[in-house]
């Protein structure tokens, strides 16, 4: 996806959050806001994706807070809210007749957690609040029995990974996968560095995901969403191979949507409308699209 | 107040905003934006008041659009729904013992419609909806009884509007402050050029305000709240004999507040944290606060 004119304000708008979370010092958030609006001001091109401006913009931001990881309490914190939902996700599946579709829109509203922007969660805490009701609303695009067809006869399968917190649920979709076919072999991938609230091979590792898929790949680099001109050859291959790629959250969207890679089912939540149009779907709805 | 870092994404997301109300053209609402984003780069300075480089960045957005009024269409819907409920408003406050007090919350909830920003209604049909549940929530900080006292003894008044909308309970606002002291010489403000959802002279006229008060003035110029460095002779006086200056909304807390005239009643809707931390009041409350 090109950057779309409301992806300035809210990009600006998460970089004086993640200021903010990282430190108390006044004259160090007013710097980090500066160097992060003149960079933007300079990349801004409607022809470049938005995932590519981000990267940059929030690379400086980093830079300037000296700060690796400023949304590390709140990854913490999300992960432990999330693993305290657990059980619920589980009877939840259980009591259903097509536990992979559970399984999805669980993993969905676990996108919720992805703090600084409108119409995500604001406290990693809200989203016990606010589970059951998103829950209830289902999803407004389903393309999961399109998606069953084609993972009944995959042999390589590739789930993308957004946030923490969401990826305790991605762990429990990773075991459906396996469930509805356990030939597949499936490979989960988290960012090669922290940024924003995205999860990383730490995560994986202390979730154990290696339990539940065959192999755990890095994006290889600081990247929102995906850096297609940096990944590892490993990954590279990972991609090629797949024959289907599954793709959680928005900034996954934004990156993918810039290449040929198919079929790739996006799970998301429509948060802005900058997505919503883009995708072709109601704002703030859960969505499992194909694009194949 | 000097400008805060979260005052960025929220002017550029005004900008956003009001290129959307603007045109169709995405070429131009593209190159407004980016306009806009470059020139804040450049003005962005800590050390300055937040109305003075929110007016210049929205100067160069209205001269990209080659529009001198994006919210005409916003403005007159405003006005149109808040004429529909003066007959409630007029209720209240005749049923109240404290008229002047319940014309201030009145006037206050007006501030709702202030469109493009977050805290704020989104369309001018939503006021007729949240307006008795504004109502209801009263005033969260509430110095009108100190105001009476100075209102009492007051020879000259000056009330400097803000919103359209807004200003048809500002007119009534005006009538009670009238009937509390019928001696005083009540002036009103209006602004020069048309800016954002603000009022201008063409609404103060069509909604014949020279009934309710003794004298209209305006800005004098194209500004967010007020540009000291252009007010005309006229309001400079009038500015300087008020005995009790009424300033409506956010915006003209922004530029007053850079100013040593006192005392000042502030009467609006404090719908972000940076106004809310700089006046000391919690975010999204009703408030009439005295500065003497």
């Amino acid at each position: 996806m090109k950057i779309q004119t409301e992806c300035v304000p809210c990009l600006l708008k998460r970089i004086v959050f993640e200021a903010e979370q990282s430190t108390k010092d006044e004259k160090l958030r007013i710097k980090t806001v500066q160097n992060a609006l003149r960079l933007l001001a300079e990349l801004y091109d409607p022809n470049v994706c938005s995932a590519t401006i981000a990267t940059k913009v929030h690379k400086i931001a980093y830079e300037t807070l000296g700060d690796n990881d400023p949304y590390k309490e709140l990854k913490y914190a999300s992960n432990k809210i999330a693993q305290s939902l657990v059980p619920l996700v589980n009877d939840l599946i259980n009591c259903s007749d097509d536990p992979l579709r559970i399984a999805m829109l669980c993993s969905i509203i676990g996108n919720l957690m992805d703090f600084g922007i409108p119409g995500a969660s604001e406290h990693p805490e809200l989203l016990d609040e606010i589970f059951e009701e998103t829950f209830v609303e289902d999803l407004g695009h389903d393309d999961t029995e399109e998606i069953k067809k084609i993972l009944a006869k995959s042999k390589n399968v590739i789930l993308f990974t957004d946030n923490c917190g969401e990826i305790v649920f991605d762990e429990i979709l990773c075991r459906e996968l396996k469930k509805f076919n356990p030939s597949i072999f499936l490979t989960v991938v988290v960012k090669g560095e922290p940024i924003i609230s995205d999860a990383t091979i730490k995560d994986a590792e202390e979730l154990e995901f290696e339990e539940v898929c065959d192999e755990i790949l890095t994006t290889g680099c600081f990247a929102i969403g995906v850096d297609f001109d940096k990944i590892t050859p490993m990954l590279k291959k990972a991609l090629e191979r797949a024959d289907l790629i599954i793709c959680k959250g928005m900034a996954n969207y934004e990156a993918f949507s810039e290449t040929d890679y198919k079929p790739i089912a996006y799970l998301l939540r429509a948060k802005c409308t900058a997505i919503a149009n883009s995708m072709s779907l109601p704002l703030n709805v859960n969505a499992v699209k194909l694009y194949q």
